[in-house]
């Protein structure tokens, strides 16, 4: 199953794209899209939109995951994020694709297995599940938004793994 | 000048097309784009979107103006009217178009004339104003979603104009 993970956020955007049977992943792609400051926060949406439809069209992923919104350190940042999220889950629904969405929580558990792990320790966690070294490796997996959509993308796999194990289908 | 205001809502996305010279405004388009409850949630962004963009391709519009997020009621409410406002102003940004956005404040005042003016009264002071009777009507006029946003649009026009008119240059 190949899944597409995004980390939303109106300066840069992580992505990652990984091949994934539920216990086994594969990195297949990952990076940020990075918004000019400058520009007006319609065109940085516009930027936005762009950059995953151009992914989805080359990655053709089967399914896409996006984490919660996380709203309790502040509000307003909360709601531009929100506005990120809702180009993200649009370009996702414009590909024909389902989005599954996780909570902060849950992707700490599915990745590192405690849900009160530190961002640092689930980026490392996902760099290590993914056969990634610990430090150095692509380029693209130096950022930290790009390392927390592989770590979405994670959950996301084994979610569905499991969810299918569970139902008595294999997954693909 | 031509311009679409959109009062953005996950269940109802009102619009509203006026021509304005800042001081005369007429309706040329008002309505509503209503989603499924049921639906997922980005199905329903995807409706949104697919409604702005042909009511933008159909109307021509040559501004469009949005209302601020207004949080203070309910964050959750808030982040969830943030998505559509996002794919909103991407619709916005696709077509060309800058987005001119106005606090509810600010509607109010150039509406009504006055800054704590019920939603009613906005309402009604935007029929008023696009000559349109004070029950019935077009249908479309009828929502309370399609008068809020030609009050956005109302209020758009109105501070063009003003703008124009500052700096030397007539309206078109």
């Amino acid at each position: 199953m190949r899944v597409l993970g995004i980390d939303c956020g109106s300066q840069r955007t992580g992505y990652g794209v990984i091949e994934s049977d539920g216990l086994q992943h594969r990195m297949v792609a990952a990076g940020v899209i990075s918004t000019d400051r400058k520009a007006p926060f319609e065109q940085r949406l516009l930027a936005i939109a762009g950059g995953l439809r151009r992914l989805i069209e080359e990655q053709r992923p089967e399914a896409a995951a996006v984490e919660d919104v996380f709203y309790s350190a502040n509000v307003k940042t909360a709601l531009k994020l929100a506005h990120v999220r809702g180009v993200a889950l649009l370009a996702i629904a414009e590909a024909g694709l389902r989005v599954a969405e996780y909570s902060p929580l849950e992707v700490k558990t599915s990745v590192v297995g405690y849900g009160r792990a530190e961002k640092s320790q689930v980026q490392r966690m996902a760099r290590a599940l993914l056969g990634l070294p610990e430090t150095g490796g692509p380029e693209a997996t130096q950022s930290e938004d790009a390392c927390d959509a592989l770590a979405v993308a994670i959950c996301h796999a084994t979610h569905e793994a499991t969810s299918r194990r569970l139902a008595g289908t294999e997954p693909e």
